[in-house]
């Protein structure tokens, strides 16, 4: 048994049912939750031979931050049903790994416990009500958050169908939304925006003062127009398949938008299935920046606090080093296109 | 579970075997019938982000009736077996719902019952015996059908394999095409005529005075044809796959017929296989101005009557509007070819 | 479950268990003999609408015999182990149906008991013993054959592997190459030729004076080779499978060889894995003069003789004309390409 | 069954689960390993009809030796697991068969053990001490290898996941390296040299005075800059799916790698997941001088020593003999790229 399939049994001890199969599922009929990582496995590899790895990093930068690998951890909810210290132990755990961490806007720990124990982001729901949200943004802002990542895919939330009773019924709410001053305000301030535009982009920047990277990209001429709006990033998601059933898989909606964005000198991200190094070196050779790993941080949370965290982001980004070490690349910049292969034609599988 | 397949359950609890039966085989072998529903999942969307929103509308028009949503109901026949009120209950639930019906020429219902209670339109087996026919067509437009929807595909019915005693052998009478005078006319005389052509297109609307949508198109050639005989709108179906077996599946021929349609002002509807509101965004994608449904109409009139079509038209046309929004598409008309991922080429797998 | 399906059934409960296994394996692992009816079933069709059928005619002829369906009988061995009467109740009920046999040099029954019950042709397989061979077509000229038809794909037999004990082991003398005087004979003699090329055609003509057809064509060179040659008419088969395991299906074989024959005024017949009238729709739209069915004869006269060939290819030519009504082709003329999706492009799926 | 999977079912009666294991298992998740047979099962062949094949011979030359079969033994390790005589007897059954032994760096046989008991290559490792290297090829040499087989997909060993006690636990020093002085050495000096480049190829021609062949090369670049810098063969291989997982299944490379060399000079090889004599025709087909055969020769080995090296080799050729028959191929020049259905284009399905 790989041991990621061992990871997520160990969790599923130790989560409530509830929980887990909140952290799991996927909207609708589940099409883009059930196939996302057998996306990534579909690809193949052209390793190349003969070439010099006998010094492999995995090092890189982000926005400016540098990190030890580019194996970073996406924004997830309900961090505290996972283990007590929740976005902290996160947190702290990513950065002993050299990695980084995006923390959810609706996170239920305050953004200054945060403070100094490692780099971070700040996942962005911009609420109807725009006051909340920026107020939200501003303690992120002042606990250290070094960037702003507007989630773009949720103008309403995906349904998810389930058995069994909702997470909702059972989390006690200072495990929710810490950073919004929600108490006294009406339900429907709270609700997300459905009303963005690219001209969301410059507003958050402007009044954060932060660069910001949109999340939920999977076309080409999105991706264009957010950099063309201020984006400093573009990430590739699917909402782990949590929003719009059936949107494309991010390993195929990847590298068109690589290619949209080349010579922009923006960043690109992807998250969605990615459970190995191999995956990772996929993503990166299809021109991914970095990549961002969420459920699989839940189990390692669950399992065993920063420390479960720290464990699961070395161990990919040994398997990452590794396959970098047999494809012939020692280095991120080594990492390139022509190592998938087919990969030079943008037509997939339908 | 999703709740469509509940309801396939629950309709399965009530109706007889031999009608369940009937209502799910498809023709030959059962390709097309099993596969249909697995074509449209098969196509992957590219939703946008960064667009507003915040008010979706799925309203429509079809041959300039005003309908709440493109979502509308298939004819099918034996609706009285389903529920005692047959085609009257399925014609006020989809009212009920903003929606439309096409009536089977089969009807177990007098079409006079129907009058006034919802828009419809009938549909149309032309017999060997064209005055049962005309007469047929004159109760229904006396009774405000609004459209003729010639059936193309059935110059002879589709061979069904099944175990078990057949349907036929349990129907009473009164159940069966009850606006056909058919007493005392040889059997000969009710078979479905095999040599239509397209000029009986011309014939059927001139005798009428209705606009003639023809149903069972799946070529592009064959398209263009009707419309120059006179077809207001083209319907793009393999009759459930209780035809033609191994016939194409829609959610396949449909684009190629969209793109032979564009700039005639012919309207394009498709049935087959649709089954939640992420298949008829899908569909509008493709070209079609609304999407037919036909079994899962059935199961809702049987679990419960006029509030069954009612909840599930209302149900699909929710999921429509929950799709739209997450691919950034407020309304009817920003829902385009390009929310289908690889949707340009007219290759598909074969 | 489907007829076909049943009558392999029936037949199995008849057979000797070794005599089943022999009729139904393949050569080496199977490939082709396990693939070939999907083949055709994953040929998806484009009928059209709006045709006059009201009269369908599945009459034609191949090599200037007139037959009333284009469905013939392939040649196989062993007839006289599923039924006593063999060869002469094939033709005989071939016959009944409007039908036509391809008899097997190996036959168990004296071509001189064929004469006069039906039309026929001879399969050769040429041995080294050239005047055996010509010997024993000689006999079946005298008896009526109207064609030979020269197996091109054995010069040694494919490998089968099987449990249990071997049909060799069980058979009785008289229901071997009744037709070749093989007593006293060195077993040498009496194997494969496998020297024959392009010349033998003409010498198989010229020898006997009949139309010569190549069996087991997978190429269009070398198709056009065999027409170059002298042959009348090509037909495309793998063996049943039974030869070179993994050779292309003939579904995806045919299309390309047609093309080939084009203007050449040769006929082009195809067999493995039609099952249904709705192959041979796909088979005749792609291209054949005429389809040709081999295991199912087999089940066909293990169950009833002579009747049961007559029933089965009576049925299937039932399929045939009801799946031409559904294509909106009349008559086999109208059977064209274009009924066929995805049959422009020459490739397929690998 | 096939002869294959009894022989497997066999060899796994014989030998102890670990080492059974080992032998069997991929590294990752183990998806190359997994893949690779049935790539070539998925290439369809073209026969060709009518050619003299009443002489058919597999007698083909590789760097100069001639050979009764183009398939060969792939370096295995733990060879003296499989059987006491180890190597010995893998050299020498594979010299009854017409065939040769690529014989690994890690063998447990002392190479001058094998000295004239039939044609042999050496493998290389090349370790981090280079002179250790050379000594033991210095020692090949002399007992006779023909050829330098360098290992290029092995910077780092692939990792591998298993249940149950590692084969490393069990295994006796004297069937470990017996031909590296690795007594008092450092264990770093004994781990692969991770800094390979083509400049080695020269090297190892030079300090050897051989031949080079590079194996595991899976580029089309990469195999011509191999031959660029000296090697004489290129043999394309994913060493087993036990190195990069997910890499390229090697029935899918060798066609580009076949391009890349045309005109060169250079011989090509291919090995992974070849187990039938059709697998062979592919590969032949495709490009291949010779194909090499891995974990079946230790089956053999396993079963009967050199016996059952000798029965393996001698089956398969016969398949591949037979094969061409049926192809209408009587020599290995005339096994052309034509033969593979499809073959033309260089994409695959991905």
């Amino acid at each position: 048994m790989r041991w990621m399939d061992t990871l997520v049994q160990e969790a599923e001890a130790w989560l409530p049912a509830p929980v887990m199969t909140y952290f799991r599922q996927g909207a609708g009929a589940g099409l883009s939750a059930a196939e996302a990582e057998a996306h990534w496995d579909a690809l193949r590899l052209l390793p190349h031979v003969l070439r010099d790895v006998s010094d492999v990093s995995t090092r890189t930068a982000v926005l400016g931050t540098s990190v030890d690998t580019p194996v970073l951890v996406a924004p997830t909810t309900l961090q505290r049903q996972a283990h007590e210290e929740g976005e902290a132990a996160m947190v702290r755990g990513a950065a002993d790994a050299g990695s980084l961490v995006c923390v959810s806007s609706n996170a239920g720990t305050p953004f200054g416990a945060l403070a100094g124990s490692g780099p971070w982001w700040v996942q962005a729901y911009v609420l109807r009500d725009r006051q909340l949200t920026l107020e939200m943004l501003g303690r992120a802002r002042q606990a250290g958050a070094r960037a702003v990542v507007l989630t773009a895919d949720t103008p309403v939330v995906g349904e998810k169908y389930g058995n069994g009773p909702s997470v909702w019924e059972t989390v006690p709410d200072d495990h929710l939304m810490a950073n919004v001053a929600w108490r006294g305000v009406e339900d429907t301030q709270l609700e997300k925006a459905a009303d963005l535009t690219p001209a969301t982009i410059d507003w958050l920047r402007t009044a954060t003062g932060l660069p910001v990277v949109v999340k939920g990209v999977l076309r080409a001429d999105d991706a264009r127009e957010c950099v063309a709006a201020g984006a400093s990033a573009v990430w590739v998601s699917n909402h782990g398949g949590r929003q719009l059933d059936g949107a494309v898989a991010t390993a195929r909606a990847l590298r068109p938008v690589a290619d949209a964005l080349a010579g922009t000198g923006a960043e690109l991200y992807v998250d969605g299935g990615i459970r190995t190094g191999r995956h990772a070196l996929v993503a990166l050779a299809l021109g991914a920046t970095a990549v961002f790993v969420g459920r699989p941080t839940l189990w390692a949370l669950a399992v065993d606090g920063a420390a479960g965290v720290t464990r699961l982001l070395t161990e990919l980004t040994a398997e990452l080093a590794h396959a970098m070490a047999l494809a012939g690349a020692p280095d991120v910049a080594s990492v390139t296109r022509d190592l998938v292969h087919d990969a030079s034609p943008t037509r997939h599988r339908s």
